[in-house]
């Protein structure tokens, strides 16, 4: 069971008025919810720069007709195979694949593991979806 | 079949062989790639800007043992069935669940969609992996 | 005079003392100025996509040896002069400058700036620095 | 003077005429000076992740009401006057400056430097310019 701590706030009113309208525009029913994901938000972002353990997805766009692109992709993510937990595969259209790789582990090593997939010949982009293991936020 | 062209680039000395360098580093084996990688991110970029036809994931972490949160985001992502192709779901540990939804749409419907998923109550971080259709690009 | 209210916040325990580390290593003494600028600092992202009136600074690198470079850069900004407040200028070293263009006004007219400057021939770097006009923040 | 070479770059058909078109909506005339702004941006955020010694601005803005807060700020600065060049500062309105830092020297010390002003009581916004000192790019 997550405990739930209570705390006061002083903030001046034209800042919280502007700020209820602008989470209120962003689906929030209380201020709780927004303020606690402001402050997740924050360390999530300092964990990647700090290179600890985080999770998210890499994110590909390839063309699948270049069949060593395949065979190619399926051997970088091999060596990598303790860092990703799964793939997900999508056809786009008769071209494009969206392959999106569901990875846990150290923030350096995930981004050394998307640009050597980006640096392959056939490979349109890649990114990074950078999330957390969600421990302690 | 891709067809390709070749044209000439003018640049400083000493910034091509600092760039030289720096996509070494990143895995690259030829500039033509390491160029064709950089024009492709700016036009990604431009197009969630412009709210243009994007593909990508949406990720979530949080705590499936509020049984309500998972009806919830059941119930949420069927309002979005348009715009989700497919969900790959991690059990990251005895608590946290790491959820990516590969998504491809409008992209001011998929920042909608991320939004309303991050307000629910339990779910601990909400991020946008940015990518394209591949169309075009 | 700035009124202030105070309301109360819930939030996880775990997640409170992971924010308070967090802001303690930023060199804030209270939560309140944390959360305020959080929010404060959503606000000025959202005023900058919805192309609301802003300010901040263009900063530019320049080798201002090429002299048709330096009256280059002053006629455009000349036809930006109501969005340009002054300008600050730095010399590097022998060869770079530094200039730093103070700007108010829509953010769509801001970033068509900063783009003209970029891509003015001998200008070889410029960024944004998006702040706020500090109204109702 | 700066020594220019030139190489040849190959690239799909219909990516070069995105890319085409995007940088002429961006104000530039020819691909070379589009390609090297790319690559030197590239080496700009290296410089910044990896805290290299930088330049750029640290933007800030306050309430000059609060006439401990103009000292406090300066006596801050004072601290850092290794990594200040100049400041420049704008009356925004009645209440509000606008205050504009340039600064050269390691990233990181940019960013404690930004991180201290930021906590100070009656700073509504800090953010940081990044540019760079215009060695080698």
């Amino acid at each position: 069971m997550t405990e739930l701590v209570r705390f006061g706030i002083s903030i001046e009113k034209d800042l919280l008025s502007k700020f209820d309208r602008l989470i209120n525009d962003r689906g929030y029913t209380n201020r709780s919810k927004a303020f606690s994901d402001l402050a997740r938000q924050e360390l999530v972002k300092r964990d990647w720069v700090e290179g600890k353990e985080v999770a998210g997805s890499i994110i590909m766009i390839y063309d699948h007709h270049k069949r060593e692109l395949v065979n190619k992709l399926m051997d970088i993510q091999h060596d990598f195979s303790g860092l990703i937990i799964s793939t997900q595969h999508v056809h786009l259209d008769h071209d494009n694949c969206l392959e999106i790789i569901a990875i846990k582990g150290a923030a350096a090593k995930v981004q050394k593991l998307a640009d050597i997939l980006r640096a392959v010949k056939g490979v349109k982009h890649t990114t990074l979806g950078m999330s957390s293991t969600g421990k302690g936020i």
